[in-house]
């Protein structure tokens, strides 16, 4: 059997673990990131722990796979811009390389993670997959005809910045009407802050007071669910918005499957049921097109560890 | 040197060439649709017509490659639905491989259009290419790491049913906002009618007569170079939600070039000029991001035979 380390670099700590072709995962090891010391340091801290693990395994290691938030080129190997670590172009595939003799390969968080979720995860045995990660932000991966599909110097797949609402809501990014400004857990949250404060007879309210005043994609999500009219109301309008994009998604792709990940997809069927309902009337309603399946990743915090070795192993 | 005959179906006739793979082609053949037969018969002509020509080439033929209007299953090799040509599950490649025992590959227009762009024409050199046909809707294609992706059953890159205003025009498709609505020629010229009710002292009534009476893409845009101010208005306009679309495409993608091709790209410079202008200011201006060339089409009517035969010679 083959095998190949999974690195998932992270905001705090870089994470990894051996991850065998049949998806068998060892326990996994990790460092943190100690922000005073350079980005450099921190890849040759890494490709030395990397050595140690390596050595202690007592099995042929294929490559390393590495995921990397950020904007990063996986074709020259660098993580050109990191605003979360401060990195800027680190050559971490040649540092990596040089440190440990194996083959590296690197790519973006989200891409990675619908790497994983094809090769281990919700989305094993399909061939088209578009991964929508609804998290501080909307990011994207997409594995299309079995391969990761990454764009022009690893720069694709930004499925959050896609126009849903021309002159709609100012987005991080500082286009108007991205499905980011709509469907983040931000955006989210920030629905929620504003129809409370217009409602203050919701019991989201209550909700949030339970919850130390911590208002999040949890609060009117959980707080629908009570039956509260306010919170049904921003979770309604948060769904309609993510079903465009969704549509957007099948009409673009016509992927197997789209993966819902990140915080909010705790929800489950609370969040991909109604979707799948939009989706069935205002699309397949009028045309005769193949079904996309509506899931939620399965790997949980392992996405990333597997989505890296998969960069090897698949 | 490699030979294959690219076969291009449209809405009146059927053309065919043999293409080399250095892309040289000799004169192209047609027969005509008569819309008085089935699709079977039809193809059943077809496929006669195609041996005689091979016959008489005097060359080894590697294959055929069809492009077909309407939906297409390129899997099973069948029309699924041609609504212009009234073509139902029609099993075209498997009935011209029984007439002329050759490998045969079949797939929708506009995905064609993007492979022979890819192989033969503008797109030359790219790997990845998305190409948009401005003309009766809006259609796509794309070439992505260098292959043809058509998503799940040949059902993929429909990107003129891409939302980009919620709420907004309502599309045939039913759905309201798509690119469709927005950015064909249909809606162009539906636009330059309103304009023209609204502004009766417009040039594009004088240009409109000097053409019987025929109000299309070109209307706006040729009285718009005369300083006409509402057929500027109607141009920008149309350009304005263009050029959304194909900030869309470039964060989906970041493809290494987009090709426009259709009726309303005889425009050239004067579409894809204010395009680019459109892209710079609103989106590379703020990100980091590898810049998208947008360019027309090259091939003009021959596209569809190159893109045909590429399918097999690729």
């Amino acid at each position: 059997m083959k095998y190949a380390i999974g690195v998932d670099i992270g905001g705090t700590s870089i994470k990894y673990s051996l991850v065998g072709e049949d998806g068998s995962i060892r326990k996994k090891e990790a460092i943190r990131i100690d922000k005073k010391i350079t980005g450099e340091e921190t890849i040759s801290r890494l490709g030395r722990a990397l050595n140690d693990y390596i050595a202690s395994l007592g099995v042929k290691v294929e490559g390393i796979g590495v995921g990397c938030p950020g904007a990063i080129n996986s074709t020259t190997g660098t993580c050109d811009y990191s605003s979360n670590l401060h990195w800027n172009k680190l050559p971490i595939v040649v540092m990596l390389k040089s440190i440990t003799g194996l083959p590296i390969k690197i790519a973006n968080d989200a891409n990675v993670a619908a790497f994983g979720e094809y090769a281990f995860g919700s989305a094993k045995g399909y061939k088209n997959v578009v991964l929508v990660t609804l998290g501080t932000g909307v990011g994207g991966g997409l594995v299309l005809d079995g391969n990761l599909f990454e764009g022009k110097d690893g720069k694709g797949a930004e499925l959050g910045h896609m126009i849903i609402k021309e002159g709609g809501r100012e987005c991080s990014c500082g286009l108007h009407g991205c499905l980011e400004a709509y469907a983040s857990v931000t955006a989210l949250a920030k629905a929620t802050r504003e129809a409370m404060e217009k409602h203050p007879e919701t019991k989201m309210i209550d909700y949030a007071v339970s919850k130390g005043g911590r208002i999040d994609g949890r609060t009117a999500f959980e707080t629908a669910k009570l039956g509260d009219k306010t919170a049904i109301e921003v979770r309604e309008d948060y769904l309609d918005h993510l079903a465009t994009g969704l549509i957007n998604l099948c009409n673009i792709f016509r992927p197997d499957i789209i993966l819902l990940s990140g915080g909010l997809s705790n929800q489950k069927e609370e969040l991909t049921e109604p979707l799948r309902e939009r989706l069935a009337k205002v699309h397949y309603g009028f045309k005769r097109t193949p079904e996309v399946f509506v899931k939620v990743a399965s790997l949980g915090d392992l996405t990333g560890i597997y989505g890296a070795a998969a960069l090897i192993l698949k």
